[in-house]
């Protein structure tokens, strides 16, 4: 496989054919470990081999996984890697070992969401015959051209002079934050010094790159299951003790948490489940919702007054609550020497017609794992946006990205590696 | 058929092995109307013609009422009365034309629970064969006694030297509080002059028999869907309109709701559904619930204040709300002069140990339209407990009726029926 | 002092003229004392002496107390009735001991309200020179004709051939329910056998008779403080642990406590006052409020329900809360032995026009706590209601007793309390 | 009256001795009037002719005004300004008209606090002698400077060689943030070109100035009043209309509002009074509190959020609700061509040790009304801060100021007029 574009759009297209939800996605996590094989590299890690599992979130069901591996094989994945990841994590890392120098790494995530795809026929894929095959899902995030992003900048960084070892990491599941966890702690990225996270798209057209992406806000998902007594709610109303009620006064006192002076907080409980019958009093109510803030300071003073806020919730109404979490992910900042480079990289690029040094991101991104792992241990880390015209929305049924931005964001991406290792210490 | 016990024993071990939700009774209209052609009666209507098909509430999506006439006719369901039943309501109504006089009917219920039924050793059910074959289902209120106890009365009554006019209602969907309004108001109910309407056990052993039960709570459950706006959570909190405030504000005003120095009322929210992801401000939640009060004029003001508590709360957080009524009842009282009836035929009765004046339900049940109806027009009507010995509780999977109160129901209600045609004007 | 009406006319409406708030009632203890000691009797306790004074609810201020200790001095009191009061509890207990037979008692109360009393030419009061001269404060519920009640029956039994002992409770602070605890407790209430309250009027009119009250409200009456931390609004919200939000997710809480099925149960949070400025974080929140149950066991449950609504509640916002009882008093049911009496009584009096056997109160008044202290050591109790023509509702400015009634009431309880001595055992 | 120390000392000691609270400004109105006189101005503006009276906001009542206006004169305030002033608004604007030249303008404020000064040993007003004579009020926020400054800034500018016009906003009630609209509105700020703001201290310790002030949330105080239907709330609960149930659901409502991803908002309900007793039903509920945002926008998007919860959470519990407006301000920026100026002026003075750029408030004022006017007409404005050594923090009974750092203040405002005159078209 070479670094020109034919090669990367069939890619590209051929994972977008096969989205795949968060620690599902085999097929795409066999036909990445296929071309990075085809390529050649100096390390391959795959699966359980390649993060900690124990660090996951948002993990579905043995059952559903298992079914995903099936239809990966079913859709002609390679049945030996589907083998390695024996229906467990998903996900790789690849290494090149290319003599002294700094570890620079990339990072690039793999999962779809569960999203039906436009049949418009404005809408380029439907048209183009790469349409999701996994009808209900949809890569309507560019994932598949994040992976695509991923194999294209090793095979340039291969074929470059390069010194120093790269690094690529395959996260899965960054749409319910739930790899890069287990991903930054499981062992590969401990020695990495600069490392590259990228999006595309985020409102910026094709031409345009973001040196560095900050305002991540720092976010934790959680569970909240309240547990009280079911009664028949006209004999024995008293006998019960009612989820419902204790639910009710958790979603006010969760919303009512207070502002803080320290920067912008955010609290939702996005999904409710409670109760069998109208006639009988409620025993169990399930919540589920998100706490973030600007700095992970902030979203830590959330999480632990929401604990108490749902303590209490439940004590008010005689009931319990156990609160789990679902997910979460610090906030992080792009580093001001790996942003100099992007900037002036792509400065120099005849098709980035305006290059940026800062934007935000206004959400949360479990990328920020990664980088805050290489940054506590004195190592630096940006987070790259590059453009790309995207008819609908992130997350809706007519995303789509153009495929002309794919050469642009390897080109950005892998000089800015080779010239990290080159002027940086 | 006659009215000796080993044939109703048969019948209602028939039914008990055919339990059918509400609205899906068609094994049992089936049977029943099969058994009471074979008696042989002067009219017999059924489905439409039994009932006013716009007042029934809690009717299930169509391929499911669908799904269980097919099943019915492969139980073995006639199919002539299938075709008649045309996968619409269930139900019939029964006449006895016997000469001039008082018309006297007797009001029968006929579904089942969505109860899986017990398969211990010491549930007679199971250890006899006669356990459901509708996996999931369950006769757990005795409504196969209360039918097979309408056939045997209406037998009786026929065998008898009883002048007047006899009505046999055969009521589907009284578990859901569905089928009352539309039997009461389908026109067969309009010249009764005594209605007589009945139930098993309630925690009265065999050999008791209350001859005018009381204290229904009159009902309606609702069903309210508050709808917002959905925004991004972390990036466009603002731009949300949050359901599920909306939701919690409702409930706690819903509970909220002042006690009434009119008598006993109740209020519950028995389930909840809201919102769609955690990072998604919720577009819609929806409630069910169920308002009651000890006469229909506390269920109307609870109602009345619940509707304006709703809205309020959903403007309160900028949302809308629909409220749909799901079921209802009146509240009814037994009147005295079928009470004297009733109570003297029970004194009399060899089987009867302790024959009651009065009991209490302290629910719900939709027989109290048929009563209401018959009152309203000047007529007067009971509910009659027919006692038997229940292992398990009612709606629960052990429930079963000891048969050998079969008869001593027939009798009682067979033999008020006769005195009540001779000695009421 | 004869029991002819001219004088018991003249008392009370010297009484009327000096109307005093619960715990205050000095002007109206020494009166009565005066009285008593001037009809004689055999033993008189008075202020500590009568009751348990570490039971009281509801005391005022020292300040408060000796202020109206020094009005009852200025309008005349005796002041040695004031000096053994010593600005403590008021009320009084006298005996007469008429030889062997059973101990029969009679409960009175003497405080008045917080309400201005009308001018109106058509309020007798107003006219006839006898309106409160305690200007804000008014006998709107008939105590000063209780007071004289009490006086004539002691007066009559003295009289009469009465056998036993016979006793007449002076109690205070009913208004606030506050006397009846201390009272019941004092010790001489534990060797009645019999004992009559009585109140007039109710909606009864002059001539009605009602010889057992019932349906009582078992109450208690608290204060719930709420204690935050406080911190600027603006500056520092996150600082704040906010007592106004604490409060009000107690309001809702106790306002949710489910009904209960066991009888008619009541709730509310009557007043509020919380925090100190618009832009402080408010760290106080105070509650007044009250739960009722139609039995003393329903309101026992209400109140710890409550008081785990109010603790969790303050947990839930990182609160705490302090909880005290103001006031409170059991359920009661007047005895059938003693009903039979007054109604035979009743009956027989040329002026009760209409005797009736049973009614109800449906409010809450803490003679029970008298009622329920003697039927617990096996004795019994009736609540009398002597009808009086009112032209203004009790607790209005309006209220009035006739005095007509005043003769009837004593007549009626006289001779109830004689024919109990004769004929029970 | 000079600029030299001692006697701009004397003034503040003197003002700092009768602290009066907003609106109630006469003596401190007078004092400054008369020094004015005494300077020599070319107009002088008092009262209604300084402001537009029915713009104010927080305005006592009058019998509360009028005794303020008596205790001025009590103290010794000139009898002629007291009754020019006829007991109502206090403030006043002077001009200095010297030739051609744009119109430069300084506001102060002088209202004090309802706070009990300290009498520590260590606090420097108890132990020179100038305490407050005012007892419960106090200058905790430095006022009596701002009005000494303001003094000794016009005094200064007149002996200079300044050209053009300078105006002097003396204005009231800030604490209230209830002077600035009525001010900014009065007419006399409609011609300038160029205004500085100035407050003490902030935490800034003498030596300290900074240029330009920022970060002011705009604020709106509400007082809402929910009105229900009282009932007895034993005997009657239904019906009742709660007001307190009322409130506590628009306090959850209002302390649930959501954030916004524009910027910072705060919310707060600081105060709550209700309800009459706690047996009857609350027929009322006031609460007091603020909204605030970043911007005016953010602040104007929370107040019509607001207004909605409160309307809903009224309609909820079948209640109305009045809310009005207590007191406002907009947010404001200082601009950058007067920040130039006054940090080129501080660095150039010797006693400032530090001149700063640019500081953030973080709370609300109402100076910002003044500025937002100059602003939206073409002109330019900033808020100065100039730093004090404070013992105890604004708003605490040990608040000082270092007296040093009035002519520090009176230099650098004095001279940044004259080079705004100077250098700015």
């Amino acid at each position: 496989m070479s670094t020109n574009d034919p090669d990367l759009v069939a890619f590209r297209r051929d994972l977008h054919r096969h989205p795949e939800p968060a620690w599902c996605e085999f097929y795409t996590t066999a036909r990445v470990v296929d071309a990075l094989e085809r390529v050649g590299v100096d390390a391959l890690y795959v699966g359980t081999d390649a993060l900690d599992a124990d660090l996951r979130f948002g993990v579905p069901a043995d059952d559903e996984v298992a079914a995903w591996s099936e239809r990966a094989l079913d859709a002609g994945a390679d049945p030996d890697v589907i083998e390695r990841l024996d229906r467990g994590p998903t996900g790789a890392v690849a290494v090149l070992e290319r003599g002294p120098g700094p570890t620079v790494a990339l990072r690039v995530d793999i999962d779809a969401l569960p999203i039906t795809e436009s049949t418009a026929e404005t809408h380029a894929p439907a048209v183009g015959g790469f349409r999701s095959r996994n009808e209900g899902y949809m890569h309507a995030c560019g994932h598949d051209a994040h992976a695509t992003l991923g194999l294209g900048v090793l095979n340039a960084v291969k074929a470059s002079d390069f010194t120093g070892t790269f690094k690529l990491f395959v996260q899965p599941a960054e749409e319910v934050i739930g790899g890069g966890k287990a991903m930054a702690r499981g062992g590969h990225l401990d020695d990495v010094d600069y490392l590259f996270a990228v999006h595309v798209g985020l409102d910026h057209p094709t031409g345009e790159v973001v040196a560095g992406v900050d305002e991540f806000l720092a976010v934790e998902q959680f569970e909240a299951t309240f547990t009280g007594r079911s009664a028949h709610a006209g004999a024995k109303p008293e006998d019960g003790r009612n989820a419902v009620q204790a639910m009710a006064g958790a979603v006010q006192a969760l919303c009512g948490l207070p502002r803080h002076s320290g920067g912008a907080t955010r609290v939702n409980v996005g999904t409710v489940d409670a109760g069998s019958a109208t006639n009988v009093v409620a025993e169990r109510a399930v919540i589920r919702g998100e706490l973030r803030g600007e700095t992970t300071q902030l979203k830590d003073h959330l999480v632990e007054r929401a604990r108490d806020a749902m303590t209490g919730a439940a004590e008010t109404y005689g009931c319990e609550v156990a609160v789990k979490t679902l997910g979460e992910a610090p906030s992080a900042t792009s580093d001001v020497a790996l942003v100099d480079i992007v900037e002036a990289v792509s400065g120099a690029d005849p098709d980035v017609t305006r290059p940026m040094r800062r934007g935000g991101l206004g959400g949360s991104e479990d990328a920020t794992y990664l980088m805050a792992h290489v940054q506590e241990r004195g190592g630096a880390a940006t987070y790259v946006c590059v453009g790309t015209d995207h008819p609908g929305g992130h997350h809706t049924p007519t995303f789509d990205v153009e495929e002309a931005s794919i050469p642009v964001g390897v080109r950005v991406l892998a000089e800015s590696v080779l010239r990290t290792a080159e002027e940086l210490p």
